[in-house]
């Protein structure tokens, strides 16, 4: 594990003791600690933690290490989580029409600032796949009516599992997706939401922030779940408008938004910083990284 | 009328011309112009202006100027109305029991920069009256039970009569009015609602921001109507919170929201800023004053 | 001119009666007003007006017009242009090493939020090269030395002549340009500094952002003027950082808001929404368009 | 120390193991850790915490911990504070002419949100005295000159050593202080300076901004230290002006941002979030508290 900065996130009923407990573990085990961020819920009495490490001073392997953490969360009814940060993950993107968050992420993917691995774009529609090919990215077109819906679900999910794909990321993929769909990856599909939830929630929330007159615009990124828009939000922003603003105004203003939003929620995920609690998303800063 | 700015708010059917007609009237009747504001909805083909004059080049009386401004304004139709700024408009503030925004809106009463008299506080509860009188104002405590709430109302409304209120500030008034109440006083209640409408209507948003596990919390001010929190949006803002904000933390960051929200509401409704369209408030933008 | 928006910017003495004058002036040419801004700094005494027309109501040619104009702009001292909306605007963009910029502002233009039309790329380096071929505009590589640099400079504006260009975008292009040059394009050419001017003029602002601590970061979009980064400030924005935020992270955040804020530069520049006056620029916003 | 949280800072050269060891001596000692903050400098090799603890599972004495956490923190070269939060801040609260700070502290220390003794208001100028008078606190007049500056500061020093004051918030005093005033009190002074710093250091910042023609003001809130304007930055913000704003609209709009930026700084002060490290000020956010 030389030179890898190692990330643990564990979430488990509040007790005394915790952070020293888990913080000498890995003293104990060799590693430096880059940085402990933790939470307390002293109302669901619930306490969480990511904590990143070094492992420069270990020769422990990944195998020893997880055996030995076992050790420490069972009895103290750990839910955790480990990545290496030795493996890039794969990413897959669906998209309908709109092309400014998929433009959006490709070319951060490009300039190294969300770091993994792009493996393909997924659309309902034909209509994106010049820009995959631009960004020589896979495009796999696999349309949906009606009665192919779960038919089409199916073909996603096969590609989506043969390709091993880590996170999947709704850059404006204009379907419902079915709960057997959702389920299969808890915590997994970020969904970029053009409104400030819980305002506008489902469909043309500019129009109907337009006929509401409000001041103020906003986007919302989510994990999706069963219930449409009442996932757990990971990054929300927002931008004025004034009475002069025609929902075109709208609807280009809050693109930048929703390309802000998306692109930091998908880091956030990427760099390990986020533990779901219920219908909440814990997001950790960055702590010097 | 030396020495003073006159303000014209006006409404009326887009037409061409307008521009031209409406300036080159005041232009002949010896006014300076000293900014001319307008916004045409083309989808609604609707016209709006706000038109600053400085009296000093004109003799002409306030009878005269309105009777020939009638002239022009007949055929085309316009609503209109007019501020000689020779008189501050009379204010009333309904409290219960937060004091933030009662506070606010006496100091920035008292440093000058919300130029109006404020005539008195009106309150169901008797909680706040020692900050009106270290400000100096009449506080006037009417408590309101299910079964007196109409007679309170009657109460309210003599007091606002008698006084001759311009302008009603609900700043944390937790009381319904009543339509008979709303509709005595068309665009002339401002209510600051503790939630970025139209998420979280209705009763202890952030208690329901805070469930939600919401980003940013956000403060409304707008007409009141009949329809509760569906008035015309006049002001909006929010800040970001996290997942380490409680409830406490929730409400004490909201409160500056209000406050900032609120004042400026007022602001730009004393200084006739706002033409309501509709359930849409159309507020121009200060103009150099 | 059918079915074009033609856009006035105007500037003169401030007096008695322009809004009423020039808007007759339009109104009995048969044009329709679709909106009318103005500003008046009653400091300097001066009048500026954007002016935007419908010419769907009259047969007045080009030539006709502006002969008509200047009968009307001669006596009132008017500085003005006029932008007929039937010919897109030619820019080219100038860049060294750093991309974000360029990717921006290529996307923004491909997907139809920038209308005009880019015409080259230049750069003092070949590093950019396959963005612009992914986006196949023309590159442009002119390296410069110490030595060659007047040379350089005769290159480029040579390449910009010959392709009649309207507007030079420094996307991040980190050469000093000459007076001879800046001069040659005078309110032409805009630059994006990474700083919140006038904080941090010059070099590595990110470098003493970082080494002063401070909680906001900024960048700034500016027309070029001889005085390095003291020109008309056209747009400006920041985002919060923390004691957490490395160089790093100061970069990568920077970045967004340097997209941000230069593509709203440049926005309103092609939109004519721009008048500049001394070293401040004056930006009316967007009047529904 | 039963029910009283203890916060402990703690900054120390960085090196293996330090969470770990804190953490487990305070567990060992019978606290429950409420939350734990660390920051890593690691281009300085500097560690920084932040522990709060909760003390009802121990007995320990005040004297008792001290001396056993000296043995933890001599050997690891530890600079460490600790509050006990058994005690409220005293504080003194300095103005010239303006305000705005003013009425805002007192408001918020009386809505109590500024947990804190103020202790008093001292005045270079009798203005704000009927302020001071409305709010109950003492308010000391203490005129100076050239030639009397010494004096009034040595006046100043007396008053607040005999009130033991442990905050001096310099809320507009427009007195430039003397670095043996601002020695005898490091880390005790925050000043709030009208505009972002770096920009606009030193006299008439709204002028300057106003002159430049920035489209964003802010304002600064940081330990007063030997070099004007150069200590550390605890927070700053801004908001959006335009070329219609005046001079006067600059004020206002600064004056809320002042306002907001001053009592975040105070209020992180108060509670122990800060540890200045250089000319740098660490701000550990709210922990749920």
């Amino acid at each position: 594990m030389k030179s890898q900065v190692v990330t643990f996130l564990i979430k488990c009923p509040d007790q005394k003791g915790l952070v020293a407990k888990i913080t000498s573990f890995f003293f104990e085990k060799g590693f430096n600690i880059l940085s402990c961020q933790q939470y307390v819920n002293s109302i669901e009495d619930k306490y969480f933690m990511r904590i990143r490490l070094n492992a420069d001073g270990t020769e422990i392997s990944k195998k020893e290490l997880e055996e030995n953490f076992m050790e420490l969360a069972e009895p103290l009814q750990f839910k955790w989580s480990v990545n290496y940060g030795d493996k890039k993950q794969n990413v897959a993107i669906m998209v309908s029409h709109t092309s400014h968050n998929l433009y959006d992420l490709l070319e951060r993917h490009r300039e190294g600032s969300l770091v993994c691995n792009i493996k393909m774009i997924i659309s309902n529609h034909d209509k994106l796949r010049p820009i995959a090919d631009m960004f020589g990215i896979p495009y796999h077109y696999l349309p949906v009516t009606k009665s192919t819906k779960q038919e089409q679900e199916s073909q996603v999910i096969n590609l989506l599992d043969a390709n091993e794909i880590d996170l999947i990321i709704m850059a404006r993929y204009m379907q419902i997706l079915s709960s057997n769909f959702i389920n299969h990856y808890p915590d997994k599909i970020i969904n970029i939401h053009h409104s400030f939830l819980p305002a506008f929630q489902g469909a043309n929330p500019y129009k109907r922030a337009y006929d509401r007159g409000v001041k103020l615009i906003g986007a919302t990124a989510h994990y999706a779940t069963e219930d449409l828009d009442e996932g757990p939000i990971i990054e929300q922003d927002v931008e004025p408008v004034t009475h002069e603003s025609t929902l075109k105004t709208l609807k280009r203003i809050g693109a930048d938004i929703e390309r802000l939003v998306l692109a930091r929620a998908v880091k956030s995920h990427l760099q390990n910083q986020i533990i779901v609690s219920g219908n909440k998303a814990i997001v950790f800063p960055e702590a010097g990284e």
